[in-house]
């Protein structure tokens, strides 16, 4: 399958390693399943965020899929706009995905996904090209994350696969089964 | 908006309290926001989850949401079938969304959503009418139950709205409003 269009990372604001470790692994292998290029955190650093996604990758696939905890969301957010790039923020406050989304998608710029914790800083609302409300109800980062990549990919990567991968699955009606890469 | 076409309930299997209580609390919202009747936990009982959803319901609407926790997850599926509805086991063992999703569509039968946690039954596997795969990714059960139901339901229920909700967010381009409902 061909590489997505557009450099994605995703940024994750505030992760509280804690309180947030299941929640902020969930970002990153939603991410890391749509072929994001990575997964940022801002707050504390996170080793075990880290250790979790390489997990993943070293079995199934996309070792090069970038995770890196502590960043400074401010600087990044800079930095990505100065480099031509795009800020997307996931919020329910925002203009409705059904609105917005045509405009993201002709858009050939790289783009950074922020998602939030419990309070967002207004300035990250300021910043970003695009506030979307994935629905306007209270939602799950993920779950917002997850429908604003399939809808952006129009369904297609959920047939990702990765070169190197060790395990893949094969399809089954009901049960379990893994086969090694063709 | 119409309600659903289908009586939705989400199962969410061997839910342990102190690890799982933001995952699955985020697969309650995810389930609320899409108009799903309620969300049922299996493993213990935790008065936490209800607490929490019950918080979203009486500020955001949709105060008829039920919450269920510690029930008994294999009377649950049983007795769901007996009554003539389907259950819908999303795992990324299963088949392919793309290859399932018209005929579940097609289907009048009341829909029971099965989402696991680390190990599921094979059981499961061999009671649920479909095993479906949200993409063949290790990925989060949250971002699987997100994109089965904005494919479901064709994207359409992202527009839902509660009648009974105090508050409603006014979307808007860089900011957050909120206003009552009209």
């Amino acid at each position: 399958m061909k590489p997505p269009k557009w450099r994605i990372v995703v940024l994750r604001l505030d992760h509280r390693p804690e309180r947030d470790k299941r929640v902020t692994t969930h970002i990153g292998l939603t991410a890391r399943a749509f072929g994001a290029s990575g997964l940022w955190t801002a707050g504390l650093k996170d080793l075990k965020i880290v250790e979790s996604m390489k997990q993943v990758t070293s079995q199934w696939g996309y070792k090069r899929f970038e995770v890196i905890t502590g960043v400074n969301w401010r600087h990044r957010l800079r930095k990505w706009k100065e480099e031509g790039g795009e800020v997307i923020h996931l919020t329910m406050y925002g203009l409705h995905i059904d609105k917005v989304i045509s405009k993201i998608d002709s858009s050939p710029r790289a783009k950074l996904i922020v998602v939030g914790s419990s309070k967002v800083p207004i300035e990250v609302f300021k910043v970003a090209d695009y506030n979307v409300a994935i629905g306007h109800q209270p939602h799950s980062e993920i779950a917002a994350l997850a429908i604003f990549l399939d809808r952006l990919f129009q369904g297609k990567m959920l047939h990702k696969r990765f070169l190197d991968a060790k395990m893949e699955i094969k399809p089954t009606a009901d049960g379990k089964r893994v086969k090694e890469p063709e």
